[in-house]
């Protein structure tokens, strides 16, 4: 149930280490604590080992990376491996330059994740080996619809064989699969598109929600992909009249904070197939 | 008409390239997507062209510069040209220091840009390569008045046509010129200056409205530049009584988000010079 | 009085130079706009000691540290040292990592700071030359309490005696002390150690304090210390059932915004020993 999930994460307040863009940092560091976990940032080489030995997870979000950041990258997760530390990727662009597409792939290689999450196309990307994501938004094209549905399905089940990772591919509909079950989670508002990280804030706090879970990936990846969902219904509820989007990223870390593990059990909109 | 031109980014949602500070990047993002355009952050030597060439416009913004960002400034600027993508400089600081005002004039030297949008003291010191820049403020000295008005709209004409770009200076009036032509705009909020970022925000959404508009950059970043201050009027009514600068910020963000064509077009107070 | 010290703030307008992590940067110049002074960030080596010499007073803060900022905050520190500008260091995480600590270490040798402020463990560890700071937060085992307040007490004066610094122990009661006398203060709430970067904030906020009130720096920092923690009181009344962390965050910089020194006076809890 995915409500254990979250109680785990209130009962466990797992430190979670974050290499990730300084453009959602802040952001990120919030929902981490709104949902009951601890983060810290540290993308330096010569401390992300030390850093990530004290901590129980690790977060690698590519965008806004550079050579310094990509190294610490590549350190950090060979060394959360070694310590048996779940290891979440957010490919943040790739497929949008080669120097994303070739980290996120040279990431792949040398670090075993235990989720991968990212947007129908960078998740391509990534499977492929290219693409065509457009920024950081998924090109229109790869659009997950009612009627590809079971093709992602199947797709994301033999990239998650492949890679041992969860897969979680998140959009109008969100998939998070491993090679044997998928759940098709159908939370969340529209306007989500219109704050910026909630991708990455989503990563982040599925760091938490795996750290806090470790026998159980996929059904942790479930439930953190649902409670941001279900946080940007809640939000919703709240905008008055004059509030935009920069209201309603505030709206959206506050409903993580509020959400109790009942109040997810019953807000989570998903099938399992 | 101001109002075709907001309309016109609500229409292209045009993708744009931020080389911008860390300071403030998370507010120009959400602005960005706010006024209906789409905001990448990229700034690794390796990935600015590629990133730039996918983009529609580069917003060049050097708070927080350092050797590797600057370099790949002169790159993504040096692009953007060549496929006619406009480029709009924010000169942050420039008269601070030395590497601020060298590195905007070089720059200036190597990248022809679309707009250039600063304050008083930061477009002097561009102009006459020194300046008494107060950190990121202007100099009160260098002050806009009505009684210099004319001076400064003399001064804004000829540095545009010596540039070829759009000159836009902000402050309690804000004059938006080329080398014929001048916007004295009178929106805005004297408040606006306790919040860190408005500038930056502005170059931000000024990018997206000049990209949507490539045949008229003038009006294009007159518009923005209205529509920055009208929004800090709309938001600034907002305010309760506990309210402070950092609700005012996020008001100001969303009143972007809930503004109409037609909102920008009534409420914007300029006469053209 | 306390509220002379604010008083300063607001009549003074100081500008404060940062070199701080790209977590809460934003918050910390958002906050240093709300009491009344004037940010600037500048981390570059080539431009660290110009910034620093238009400035009035310097914050140091080594979350998200690297070696090209570390050498800049020595350069700066070194230059602000010389002009008698007050510094402030925050050792966030001193003792989660070895560079953590050896930076921290290695900047109190070679600059003489105003106040030091952090939590009971990376004071303790800048002390003891080593620690057990879990990530950004205080080992529970160092925790401040009524029983352990007497020695804690003693040995921050001994720590202030030994550095010349004002030394700023925050947590559930702070503790601010010259080698002489100590302000226990018991301002703040809980819910504040649910946002990110209270800490660094303070620092900041604290900055501009110690900056207007030069005569004076642990008045000085005291006030700060206090005002936080009275922002934080003030936030938490107007929390609605749906605000979480996020407004939370907004609401204590609106509450420092809104502050007058007369509500600091009374609003101050604390005794001194």
């Amino acid at each position: 149930m995915l409500k254990n999930m979250l109680e785990n994460v209130r009962k466990n307040c797992p430190l979670v280490h974050n290499i990730t863009n300084y453009v959602t940092v802040n952001d990120c560091a919030n929902i981490i604590l709104a949902c009951g976990a601890s983060p810290i940032m540290a993308d330096d080489e010569n401390e992300v080992e030390e850093i990530t030995t004290i901590c129980g997870g690790l977060n690698i979000n590519i965008g806004t990376l550079n050579k310094r950041t990509i190294a610490s990258m590549l350190k950090a997760g060979k060394k959360a491996n070694e310590l048996n530390h779940p290891v979440v990727l957010d490919p943040v662009g790739a497929g949008a330059s080669a120097l994303r597409t070739e980290t996120a792939t040279k990431l792949l290689k040398e670090v075993k994740f235990s989720v991968i999450r990212g947007n129908i196309s960078e998740i391509k990307t990534l499977a492929l080996g290219s693409g065509t994501t457009k920024g950081v938004d998924a090109d229109v094209a790869d659009k997950v619809t009612e009627e590809n549905l079971d093709e992602i399905i199947a797709f994301a089940k033999a990239f998650a064989a492949k890679t041992g990772a969860v897969i979680a591919i998140t959009g109008a509909i969100d998939i998070v699969a491993d090679a044997e079950k998928a759940y098709c989670i159908r939370n969340g508002h529209p306007m989500m598109s219109s704050i910026t990280g909630t991708g990455c804030q989503l990563s982040a706090m599925t760091t938490a929600f795996v750290t806090a879970n470790q026998d159980n990936p996929l059904e942790a990846a479930a439930a953190a992909v649902s409670a941001m969902g279900y946080a940007g219904e809640v939000a919703h509820t709240r905008l008055s009249e004059m509030d935009g989007n920069s209201s309603y990223r505030n709206y959206i870390i506050d409903a993580i904070y509020n959400m109790t593990p009942e109040m997810l059990e019953n807000g989570a909109k998903y099938e399992v197939r």
